[in-house]
Parts: structure tokens; sequence; C-alpha cells
């Protein structure tokens, strides 16, 4: 049986961490702010940003939240925005997806000034990344990812084989550009890909961000690999709904030395690291 | 024994319909302009230049020349890259890279516009790429592989397997981002890959960018693949200095399904993906 990944005390720990530092620079600075911008009523969404605020509240960070109705007409959105960009006090923005229909998305999180974008979604963000530069700011998910990878086998990743399932803007594509800047040989597997599971099977990490519930079996899993979910799949079982990982976990747990659990691996990683990119940001802020 | 891939036909070929669609705007608006910064008299780069200037002459594109000496303060470069970037006769902005070390090439290209940055290497530009964003600017020599591999294998190139040997800002990584927007399985090799030669064994198209002369033998090609060849090494040999290609032609030959030559491969195709982009910031700036 694969040793389970502990991701919200890994990120527990971190937050510890991060609330202590934010509190020993407390008497000499501000406190850092987060502004959050949620736009109309998706229920998930509303659950996302009401952990993340909590959190917030919890380490000591600032959070400005701006609740806008559904019918939100974009222009001012960006009104919005820019307002924020402008404001000194505001150490990070983060603009909930996804957005209603009528708003194009693109231009609202190209429209946030980089240096606050604790998303790491802007286009100069993702090519800083790209291009190995320190001062990127890298998106959540991915960094949650490396680090329960290291949680397991170390800080040394280099030549680790990495496989990651799925090229998502937010997370397979940006995982990918963080395990090659940890020296892993990464290889990228997605719809078009021919034999997925034999590829995936000579991985010693498997990252799985495809967005299927219980997509990956152990019939993919080398022995002793370590196994990393991003998926949150919401399904309808004769029991009610319920969470499901695009690792169906039984079985891969019989083959993995260790396997992240859904929920409870990536996903409190992910706030965690939206902390932590707040927290860089403001350090540059009042640094 | 392997198709040797004739990337000066193909070159040509691009060029010479580029011309045509040069020549039949013409009535209507200027010529295309590229402007072409070169600092130093780097023997290497003269002739680059030199030939990217007589490429523009033979297609009806404009070419501004700024010579500046070795000594060139960064202050001066950057004061010239704003008055090109304000100047609205101008399309592109090439800097020949590299530049003397009291300046600092990020910055430099970071100061260049990205909508005349034919060269992609703006990080504006690589996010977008990174995205998928159709508006991205992609550098010239990835783009190069691409369609050299596609003339061997057609235009869908889908499922393929791909393995990069390098992974350079300007050359593997592009290349990675390219390949996979073309739904290609991408695969990156580096100097901490473990056994590299048995994963590139694997691929369907190899693509070489370590800067290692004869580095790949047909040790590792698969049976049957294709081969393209970004490396320009320039060696001693007793009958003199002969330019290198990282794969070993002869040996590859025996194994690949098709190769691409080194001087008469890649090289032209950079050059005609210059402009390429030169001509997709003019259509976007006339059109």
């Amino acid at each position: 049986m694969a040793k389970v990944i502990d991701g919200k005390a890994i990120a527990d720990a971190m937050m510890n961490e991060l609330a202590v530092r934010i509190e020993s620079l407390k008497s000499d600075h501000r406190a850092p702010a987060l502004a959050v911008v949620l736009v109309g009523s998706d229920a998930a969404s509303e659950i996302y940003v009401r952990n993340k605020i909590r959190r917030c509240e919890q380490l000591g960070v600032r959070s400005i939240e701006h609740r806008l109705p559904e019918t939100t007409q974009q222009s001012d959105l960006l009104g919005i925005i820019t307002s924020l960009n402008n404001d000194e006090q505001i150490d990070g923005i983060l603009v909930q997806m996804p957005l209603p229909t009528h708003i194009d998305e693109k231009r609202v999180l190209n429209a946030i000034r980089p240096d606050k974008d604790v998303d790491g979604f802007h286009p100069v963000n993702v090519g800083r990344l790209s291009l190995g530069e320190a001062d990127a700011i890298a998106p959540c998910t991915p960094q949650g990812c490396v680090t329960l990878a290291k949680s397991v086998l170390g800080p040394d990743l280099s030549g680790k084989r990495v496989a990651i399932v799925g090229r998502s803007n937010i997370v397979g594509k940006p995982a990918a550009a963080l395990f090659l800047a940890e020296n892993c040989t990464v290889q990228m597997l997605h719809s078009k890909t021919e034999s997925p599971q034999q590829l995936a099977a000579q991985a010693d990490i498997l990252v799985v961000a495809a967005g299927r519930a219980h997509l990956v079996d152990e019939s993919w899993v080398k022995p002793g690999a370590v196994v990393i979910d991003v998926g949150i799949n919401r399904v309808q079982q004769p029991t009610g709904s319920k969470l499901l990982g695009d690792v169906d976990f039984d079985s891969v747990t019989q083959v993995a030395a260790a396997v992240t659990p859904v929920p409870g691996g990536v996903g409190p990683m992910t706030i965690a690291y939206l902390l932590h990119n707040t927290f860089q940001c403001y350090l540059k802020s009042v640094g």
C-alpha cells in the first residue's frame, strides 16, 4: 500500500510558517493585502473564494472582497482591476474563474498588473516562468505538485522522469515548466497521445490533471512511482454527490510508492501557494 | 539511407511565396521594414546579419541597419530601441545576439515592443506561445523545425512522439510548445536526463539542439524516425575549420527515415521564419 501524501498537513505547515513571517513584519509594515474579485454566484466559486478569504484572515493577510453581480459589464470589471492595479495598498489581485460568458476572460487576466498577478496566469508571468526567470510568479497548483513530490523524494528531483497527463494552461503546462526547472525529464501526455498509460508507466513522478474521474488506474503507474492527483470531479453516486480525483486511488495505491488523496492532497496546496505568492508580491512591494 | 531534408529548398519556396505576397501589397502600402541592430563586430554575428539583410532585399523588405561600436552604452542601445518602437514605419526589430558583456541582454530584449519582436524572445510572446494564443510571435528556429518535420510526415503531426534534446530558451523550450500545439507527445531531454539515447530512440521526431558536435549517433534514433539537427558547431580539423551539426549524419542516416543536413537544413529555415515573422508584424501594422 502506497504512502498517502498528506497535502493538508504540508499546506498547514507552509501557512503556519507564512503566518510567523507576516507577524514578524507587522511592527514595521502594513499587512499584506489580497483583493479577491468574484463575478456572479457560481456555487463552487463561492466555496473557493470563502476558503481563500478564511485562510487570509488566519494568516494575517488583509482580504478585500469585490462581489459583483452576474450582469456586470466587462468595462466595469476592467475599471475595478485598474483601480486595484493602481492601489499601492494592494499586493495581489485574484479574479475567480470562471467568469460569466459575456466577459472575455483572457482580456481580464491580461489587465491584471503582472507584479500583482498572484495566480501567475498573465502572459508575462507565463513567459518568465518558461524562460526560467527568478522573478516569475508561478501558478499555485503546479507549485503545489512540485512540493508534494519533494515531500516524498527529497529536495533534489534532478534526473527524475516526470509524466504530466493533461496540458491545460493552469496546471499541465506550468507544471511541465516547473519540473523542467527542477532538472526533471518531462513528458506531456494528453488526449491525442497514443498509449498514454504505457508512457505514464515509465515515470518516476506522475502528475494527473486531465479532468476525468478515475482516468488513471494501476496500469498507468510504475511500481514505486509518486502519483500526484490534481483532479477534482464532482460525480453523482447512488449515495449522493462525491468528489473524485482523476486517479483511482484504491487501484493505484497497490503499486505506487506514494499517492495524494482527493480531497486533502493538491487542493490545500493551491491555497497555500496563493498565500505564498501574495506574500512574495508583498515583500517586493514593502521590501 | 535516410532522405536528406532539403531545408534550403523549403526555405527558398517559403521566401518566394513571401516575395509574391509582398509585391502584391506594394501598390497600396509601404514595404515591410525590419530594423537590425548589431553591437560590436563578432565575426559570426556579422555573417548572420549580412545574410538576413541580403534576404530582406531579395524579398522587397526594407532593412534598416544600426551598427554600433562594441563600447556602446546600454542606455544608448535602449534609446535606439525606444525610437524604433515608436517608429510607425518599422515593423520588426531584431537585436543580434550575443551582446557585449557589459550590456544586460534580458533588459534589452524586454525593451522591444512585443508586436515588433520578430525573434519571439520577449516574455509576452513566450507566454502567449505557451498559452496557445493565435497572436503569439514564435521564435524562428523552432518554427523551422516543425515545418521540416511536416515536409516529411505531412501537415498532421497529431499523436507523433517528439523528443527534444536541449532546453534552451531560443530553441528547445519553444520547440516543445510548438510541437505540443501540433498535438504531439513531447518529451524534453537535457544534460540531467538519465539514458537520454534510450528515450530519444522512442521518438518519431527527434530534434537535437544541444550545442555539442556529433552528440547524437544512430543509437539515439528509432528506425524510421525524422531527425532535425539544429546544431551549428564550428570545429577545427586538420583540413581547416568545419561546421558540424549535433547529429552524426553519416551514422544517423543508416537508420532514420529522414535527416536534416548541416549546413542546408535548419539554418535557412531560421531566416525564412524571420522574414515570415516580419511579414506577419507588417500585416498587423498596415492591415
